[in-house]
C-alpha cells in the first residue's frame, strides 16, 4: 500500500515511460472534466427569448476566457510531459496541486458569470488563477529536479519569460479587482492572449 | 513552461505518436464527459406516473440527436486522426476550439427540450452546432497543412461533400428556425442521418 | 471529413491495434463518468440527524444496484474488446447504440430512487436495462461479424447463456413492475447476481 | 458476452499488459470525474460579497481534504498497479468496490460541508472512508494472490503499516464524531497527514 520503495521496481528502466503515460492520463481526465463542466453551469435561459440569452453573455464570455486558460493549461501541460523523462514524488504531488487550483476554476466561472462587475468574484478568480500558476511553476521545478540532466527540459523551459509574466499579471488583476472588476478581466483575458499568440509561431515546428 | 521550440525534442522521431495519443485522449474525455453529462441533464419526473415522462419526451428526444451527433464528431475524429502522423500547434488550437463549440452543446440541447417549439432556442443549437461544423472544418485544414505529403489524409477528407454539406444544412435550419422551430429540427436531424448512412457501407472494410 | 474509405488506409496493420484502444479509452470514459455521476444525484440530506440519511436509503440502494451493473458492463466489455482483433463501422456504432442506453441509467437510477415502489420508474430502469442488454447483444454480434475466423472471441462467448437470459429477466421485470416494483427491483438484481457469481470462478485463470 | 474463459485468450502472454492499463484508465478516468465533481459542488454563493465567500469555508476546507484523499489514493494506486504484472478477476472487482466507495466521497464532503459541526455527517464521512480503506486492503490482497511470487509488490506492500493505521483512525474518527465532529475531522486530516509526509522522502528514487 506504500509507495514503491527506492529500488524495488522489479521492470526494466524502459517501462518507467508508463509512469509518464498514467500522470498524463490522469490530469487530462481532470482537465477535459473541468473544461466541460463549466459549461454544464451554464443553465438554460427560462425564458425562450433574447432577454433569456441576453442575461447568459456575460457567463458566456467568462466561459470562454475559463475555457482557454484550462485550454493553454492543457497544451503547456502537454508540451512539459512530453519532454519529461523521469517523474518523482514531487512531481506527483505538484501535479496534484496544480489540479487542486484549476478544480476551482469552474466554481470562480460560476461566481463572476452570475456577479459580474463586483469586485470580491473578480479577486477570487484571480486568487485561483494565480494559484494555479504557481503551482505550474512548482511543478516545472520539480521536473527540473527530477531530470538534472536533461537538457530539453531546460531548453524548453529556458526562457521561461510568460511563466514569470502570468502570476505577476494575475497579482495585478486581483489588487485592480477592486478598482474596476473589467480591469481586472482585462487582466486575465491578457494571460490568455499572451499565452496564444506566440504558439502560433510554432505551428510548423513542433 | 513554453511549448516546444523548434528541434529541442530530445525524443527520436517514432515518440511522435504520443503526441496524437494525448490529443486524442484528451478530446475522448472531453467528448465523453459532453456525452453523459446532458443525459444527467434529463431530471427525474416529479410524478412517478405518464404525465411524468411524457413531458420528458422532448428533452429526451433532443437528447438522442445530440448524442447522435457528439457521436459522429468522435467518430469521424477517430478516423481523422488515426490518418494523421504529425500535429502541429495550430492543430491543438482548432482541435480545442471544436472541442468548444461542441462543450456548449449540452447546454443548447437542454434549453431546445426545455423550450421546444420556440424559434430562438433552435437557432442557438443550430448556430452552436454550425460553429462546430466549421471548427472541424479548420481542424482538417490544419492537419492538411501540418501532414503536407501524407496522402493518407487527403484520400480520407479528398471527396469531402459531408463536410461542407454540413454547415450548409445547419445554417438552413438557423434561417427556418424562425419560420417553424420544427423544419430547423428536421435539418439537424438529416445531418445526422446524412453522416450515419454512408459510414454503414464501410462496414467490412475499415 | 468523412471515415477512411477501404484500402486509403497508410498505416500497416499493425498499427489498427490502435483504433481498439481508442474505442476502449472513450467507452471507459463513457462509463466512468456514468458511474460517477450517479453518485452526484445523491444529494446530500438538508438535515443531518439520521431522518435525513434514512430518507436516502433507497436512492443508495439502487445507486449499488446501478453502480453494479455499470461495473459489469465495464468488466464485460473489457474482456469482449480485449479478445477483439479487428473493429468495423458497426462495431463503433453499435458501441455508441449500446452507450446511448447506459447513459440512460443515471436517469432511471435517480427517478426509481425518488419514487421507489412506483410501477412506471421500476418500469422504465428496466425498459432501458433491456435496451443497453440488446445493444451489447448487438455489438458480440457485430465483431463477430468484423472477426470471421478469430475462435478466441467465439469461444469466449460461445456459451452465451448469462447474454441471453439477462434481456429474458429483463423483460420480466418490466412486466413484474405493475404488479409489485419490488419484484422488479429483485430482477433486475438477480442479473447483476448472475453476472458476479461466475466470474469469481476465473479468478486465478483469467 | 462471459469472461474469457481459461486458456482461451489467443494472445500472447506480453499482451496482457493491455489489460493493467485499461484497469488503470477506467480507475483514473473515475477518480479524475470524482476529484472534479466535488468541486462543483461548490455552488457560487449568492451574494458578491465577504459574507458570501466566509460561507463557503466549511466547504472549501472539506474538498481540499477529500481532494487530498483522491489524491493519495491515486497515487497509491498508481504505485500499486505499476508494480502488478498479472490482474485476475478478483482485483477487477475489488478495484470496482474502492472505486464504488470512493464514489460515495463527494456525497460525503457535500453534506459535511453544508452540515459541519454535526455528528451523523461527519460519521458518515469516515464510515465512507473506513470502507474505501479496506476495500483498498483487499483490493492489496486480490493483487498478491494473483502474483503469487512477485517480490516487487510484496517489497511495495511488505512494510505496510500506513494501510493498517489507516483504517484505526477512521474508525476512531467515527467514534469520536458523536463527541466532537471536530476531533473526526482532525482524525481524518491526520490520515491524509500521514501519508502525504513520508512519500516526500520518496522524491529523488521513485
Amino acid at each position: 500500500m506504500s509507495a514503491d520503495p527506492a529500488g524495488t521496481d522489479p521492470r526494466p528502466p524502459g517501462d518507467r515511460a508508463i509512469d509518464t503515460h498514467r500522470l498524463e492520463g490522469f490530469s487530462d481526465g481532470v482537465l477535459a472534466v473541468i473544461i466541460t463542466i463549466m459549461a454544464f453551469q451554464l443553465k438554460a435561459p427560462v425564458t425562450a427569448d433574447l432577454h433569456g440569452l441576453a442575461a447568459l453573455w456575460p457567463s458566456l464570455l467568462v466561459y470562454a476566457l475559463s475555457f482557454s486558460m484550462i485550454g493553454i493549461y492543457w497544451n503547456n501541460h502537454h508540451h512539459l510531459l512530453r519532454a519529461t523523462r523521469r517523474i518523482s514524488a514531487a512531481v506527483m504531488w505538484a501535479n496534484l496541486f496544480l489540479l487542486f487550483w484549476l478544480s476551482l476554476i469552474p466554481f470562480a466561472t460560476a461566481w463572476v458569470g452570475t456577479s459580474h462587475g463586483h469586485a470580491l468574484p473578480a479577486a477570487t478568480y484571480g486568487a485561483i488563477a494565480l494559484a494555479a500558476a504557481l503551482a505550474y511553476f512548482a511543478l516545472v521545478r520539480a521536473i527540473l529536479r527530477a531530470n538534472p540532466d536533461d537538457t530539453g527540459i531546460v531548453a524548453a523551459v529556458g526562457r521561461d519569460t510568460k511563466g514569470i509574466a502570468s502570476p505577476v499579471i494575475y497579482a495585478t488583476g486581483i489588487g485592480l479587482a477592486f478598482v474596476d472588476p473589467y480591469l481586472a478581466y482585462a487582466c486575465y483575458l491578457s494571460v490568455s492572449v499572451l499565452w496564444f499568440i506566440p504558439d502560433r509561431r510554432l505551428t510548423r515546428t513542433t
